[in-house]
């Protein structure tokens, strides 16, 4: 198992693992927010993992997408994989709404996360596994 | 063929085709900046395509990246479909330094687009097609 980049594990919560990658949730309530991070080492692009690798996170980025746009209603799905700050292979699923406090702009930058209460946040991570344990990709929750 | 958002041709120069995506260059002299285009109508979401369309795409997408990193030496790699203000599915893959003007945030929004002299975007165009010939994608310059 990997070890994560602290600066993301400051900003989210690990839900669990799918076959390849850990899917994370970041404490932003002004969005969901969801990153995959691929449970292998010494990786900062998505060209650098093996193509089997490559193939499988794809499959994962997408069934979260549609999972995510569906569950939360949105008007649009965010994906990008940045990596400028954190180094680590990181990729970001946002759902974005036409009423959300940046839209149109990206979300990076433009506004300070905003807590959850404690109860929201467990309602949703509660939600999310038990969405993300339906969609065929062997989630396991931590 | 599937007809432009006329905002993509508006800031950008259609190089060619891959097999599936047409390849597009940002006229924008701040970093190198190629977008991807499914020849695909009514379509805005990656998972919105087909199965086997998803894994082109992502062929194409991790190939270009890579070959994008290598020929113009860059620090990281961006790649993101956003699609908050022009809806039609598009992929940004953006060449990105840790000196360059908007380092590290995303470059969307960050600077107002710099302009390529004539012989500047005429010379990158050439380049860029020359090594786009060579990834075995079937890229078909326009």
């Amino acid at each position: 198992m990997i070890t994560f980049d602290p600066r993301l594990l400051n900003d989210s919560e690990v839900l669990g693992k799918f076959e390849l990658c850990h899917v994370l949730l970041m404490r932003d309530a002004n969005y969901p927010w969801c990153i995959l991070v691929p449970d292998r080492d010494n990786m900062t692009e998505v060209f650098e993992l093996s193509e089997e690798d490559q193939k499988q996170l794809n499959l994962e980025s997408n069934t979260l997408l549609k999972y995510l746009k569906s569950e939360f209603n949105a008007d649009k799905m965010n994906v990008a994989a940045l990596g400028n700050v954190v180094s680590q292979l990181h990729v970001h699923h946002i759902v974005r709404y036409n009423k959300d406090i940046a839209w149109p702009a990206p979300v990076w930058g433009a506004f300070p996360a905003k807590s959850y209460s404690n109860e929201e946040l467990n309602n949703l991570i509660s939600k999310l596994c038990e969405g993300l344990a339906k969609l065929g990709l062997g989630f396991q929750s931590r």
